[in-house]
């Protein structure tokens, strides 16, 4: 934290737009992040084709292991893989990582590949929902999910309005990976899940794709939007027949602090329940589509919640789009997280 | 064809490589192509930020109309549809065109979107085998898909060796559409389906990111590839209990003649069964994910098959990847094409 602040008082200096864009940075709680380079090299933009090199080698060092230790978890091989879901909005790779996770790791030939790019924040959570759609398909099959996020590499020093410097401010890098088995192990038991589009609001997170790679575009409307979704929250779970109000966890996208506090207030749920999102928040930074893979595993290490326990996943992002799923704690159909 | 040997011949006057070039692009047996764009203006490169809001400009103009007469033909409206799966390997939007789609054309705030950006040829394929699972996970459901390809938004005036040479004559631009219901319509009835990574080939086919945006590479032993899908797609109709020699009807990416020729050979079927790729890659070129949709609608609208009648789908893209499906012409399950 103190480290970004220096660097945007640096930087932005005698710009009109700082002193809004410190308050703003400070009021994220990110006290630490993990980039894939140097502070000093991430600054420096050394044109799209540089940047996506270091993305597919950062990406073929981190995710192996990553991925090695949610089959682990999930006590499986990788040949018990039927799909992999690859979500990652911050390089582009043609054919995706799965292709290479596939050769490399020793996934089966016939494993299914769906890459998902242009979801953004949200697809930690439509990765989980995708995941759990093949496996309603097929009972017997196991899905790897791997978010790959290097939100670093998409840093555009020439871009300064406050949208951007509270971003700059906001993002970190992660990789992680979950398994979600068709029968047995322990986790999540996924039961429902749905989608949802705020209308009209396509433009309030987006991509300006230009020369230099993809700029990131953050209206200020975008803090206000769990208003909008907590009613969709709260009737995802009443179709489940549940009180969104009286879940026993709550593993949501952090995508800033209002986010949140706003979930809290507008769902009428204790700040504490959404611990896990805010640890994630305050100690990687928002993740993107990592985000609810590293708060599902605060949930599994910190505070294992009991056989039957209810709860609920979101992923927030680009659209504006919300995936929710419902679950209970259990040990069939399970979600592993590392 | 007469304008793209021109072309080819003015724009790369005396080079070394442009007769192979000149023989390759003949041997196409591409007749037409569609460019969103006058020759002229799609032969100049104006910067990857251009290009890709020509892409959206265009996609936005060109998907509504398509995606209206696949509803029509499928007998419904948007508000039945539950998941949209959106392919495109040729401009990149964040959020996916899905998000506007559903605001522009009346769809469902809970459309699931799906956009998969990353399998190249093979999406078209791999999106009718998506909503395939879906749809097995939610029989009641209905799924659009939309590939949108407008591959001559990443030609590369640069790109001089013979695989590009070869690529700028075989590529063209085009739109389709298709509905998958769960219930009722006529079509092909989705029975099966399975994907194929052949090991270690993932930079056969692939993008080079650079500043000017994609670069498709093509390496020199793409052509051969059918020699070890041959079996594969054997298999997959053994699975099923059919004999891959003996459908009524074959519906597969048209990559390039060798591709249909050699699937012919490898197969042992008779190169008329392969009539609607054949018809798509003349009247067309390389229509990247939208072939196997394109020679779907052939199937529909030349040649109905009599209900019963079993047959085979496949796309194959980078990876290299295939995504085959096999299922039964008949009133239930149905993909509608337009």
């Amino acid at each position: 934290m103190e480290e970004t602040l220096d660097f945007a008082r640096r930087v932005h200096a005698g710009k009109p737009q700082l002193p809004l864009a410190l308050r703003l940075i400070r009021n994220t709680g990110v006290r630490k992040r993990h980039l894939v380079q140097p502070v000093e090299k991430t600054l420096r933009h050394p044109g799209l084709e540089e940047r996506n090199r270091v993305y597919e080698a950062e990406s073929k060092k981190l995710c192996p292991p990553v991925v090695e230790q949610a089959l682990r978890n999930a006590e499986l091989g990788p040949r018990d893989i039927d799909a992999i879901v690859y979500v990652s909005c911050t390089g582009f790779l043609m054919p995706s990582l799965t292709a290479w996770l596939i050769n490399a790791m020793g996934f089966r030939s016939d494993t299914r590949q769906i890459p998902i790019a242009q979801l953004g924040c949200a697809a930690g959570g439509s990765a989980i929902n995708r995941a759990h759609d093949f496996l309603t398909a097929y009972p017997e099959g196991n899905v790897l999910i791997v978010s790959c996020e290097l939100c670093s590499l998409c840093y555009q020093p020439t871009d300064d309005d406050v949208g951007s410097l509270l971003s700059d401010g906001l993002f970190g890098d992660a990789v992680a990976a979950a398994v979600v088995r068709g029968k047995g192990g322990t986790g999540v038991t996924l039961e429902r899940n749905a989608s949802h589009l705020i209308p009209h609001t396509e433009d309030w997170i987006s991509y300006a794709v230009r020369d230099t790679g993809f700029h990131f575009q953050l209206d200020r409307r975008v803090p206000g939007t769990m208003e909008p979704l907590a009613p969709v929250l709260r009737g995802l779970a009443a179709d489940h027949g549940w009180d969104i109000r009286n879940l026993d966890f709550y593993v949501v996208h952090a995508g800033g602090p209002r986010i949140l506090d706003d979930l809290s207030r507008f769902l009428d749920v204790d700040r504490k329940m959404f611990r896990h999102s805010w640890a994630t928040l305050t100690e990687y930074g928002n993740i993107a589509s990592a985000v609810v893979l590293d708060a599902l595993l605060r949930l599994f290490d910190e505070d294992t919640p009991m056989p039957g326990a209810t709860g609920v996943i979101a992923g927030f992002g680009p659209g504006i789009t919300a995936e929710m799923a419902v679950g209970r704690w259990g040990q069939g159909t399970a979600l592993a997280a590392e």
